[in-house]
């Protein structure tokens, strides 16, 4: 059973630095699994740009929806996987399954994945409860979602991170 | 004197959660106070299901308004009182008194209160200034308000808490 | 070579009281920095208040763009020089330059700058990328700025704290 490394924090504040940090300090290959889709240019610009910034030995995966069922098959083949981030992946399910409920049980089931993975793995993930509650329905509806699956899948990790201004502070 | 446990966090980090395992540990009866209403239908089931994950040994004090008295009344018969959240009695006092300083002088009579009583307090609100300035007027004032309330109350508090993800970090 | 302490958190969280109270332990004369210019009545009376809870021995300085000029001419001659905020000044740039890039570059000239200065500085920031992503594209550009510039800051400064609810925790 391999270890689970949960970091967390706000926008720009290091998280993905971090964890990219963290993995190659295992080795290579390694492998990224990208949830963002390059939907309009401001995304597609920020992939290019973290791409530019992984060195070589990053195999890149593009994921949107079936995170669990990537991550079981990368598993074994790489010295470790980096997730970046869980928070488009929910982004996306609750688009594609127009269901909180059915999104949180696509969390469920990859914090009971976990254990199971031989390769260590880093879930890069965010804070986004700690504004005001926005007027949007479906904004709450997505900071509630994304604050339950970060409890399970935080819960479930061996470590856990927070990330201030690029300075991370472990929790776990 | 008993001791105030003052927690916060943000939206769905697990501040009830560790407010009531917390007040559990303690024994029973229990008192819950909360402060939110049942004015729509999403707080409506929001109030419920924090209700059922609540076992027995809990009585609920629905309080918008007039949380210090309440806290009068109910000290010295339980073993535990938890206060669901701050943050709604502030928003509650801001659009009943229609005074930011109006409500900020009922957390200074708050904060008084707190060395008076004779059974531990848990206090759960919430972190609500770390996102982008709001464009609106109310929600800037609302926030200015509870930033002060929160350093007011956890001035007072003997144990003050955050929580990231579930997972507590204590500051005090 | 002075030491460089960086101080961030939410709006209201106590960030300019440690900066002041840290600034006032090492004597007088003191140096306030404001970056925020009083546009519109409620910025006119929080920089008044500001003002108004700072005893005697700061002189304040009012400059909204030129900050590393500033803190150039002021090095020297004061005890401890506090700046109060760089997410102000951040915005100040981003409109009087119209570019995140070039807003930035002056965000590195300052992190340059910070080790030849021969008097303690303290920096007061803000997090704000804790809540849920902003709708208006400015906030994002914005947001992504001012998370770049703390990671900057932060990398360079001695010492770093963050404040929730009034209680400070340092980071480094």
């Amino acid at each position: 059973m391999a270890r689970t490394i949960f970091i967390t924090g706000g926008a720009r504040s290091g998280k993905s630095t971090l964890a990219e940090t963290m993995a190659e300090s295992l080795g290579t290959p390694l492998c990224y699994v990208a949830t963002g889709e390059a939907g309009d240019p401001e995304m597609a610009a920020r992939i290019a740009a973290h791409r530019t910034r992984r060195g070589d030995g990053w195999l890149t995966i593009e994921e949107p929806l079936r995170l669990t069922r990537t991550l079981k098959n990368a598993d074994g083949r790489f010295q470790a996987i980096l997730v970046d981030c869980v928070t488009l992946w929910l982004t996306n399910l609750l688009l594609a399954l127009d269901s909180p409920d059915a999104a949180l049980a696509e969390a469920h089931a990859l914090a009971r994945t976990l254990p199971e993975l031989n390769t260590p793995l880093f879930l890069v993930s965010n804070e986004v409860g700690m504004g005001i509650v926005p007027d949007n329905p479906l904004a709450r509806a997505f900071r509630d979602l994304a604050g339950k699956a970060n409890q399970l899948l935080a819960e479930t990790a061996d470590e856990v991170y927070v990330t201030f201004s690029g300075i991370p502070l472990r929790l776990k």
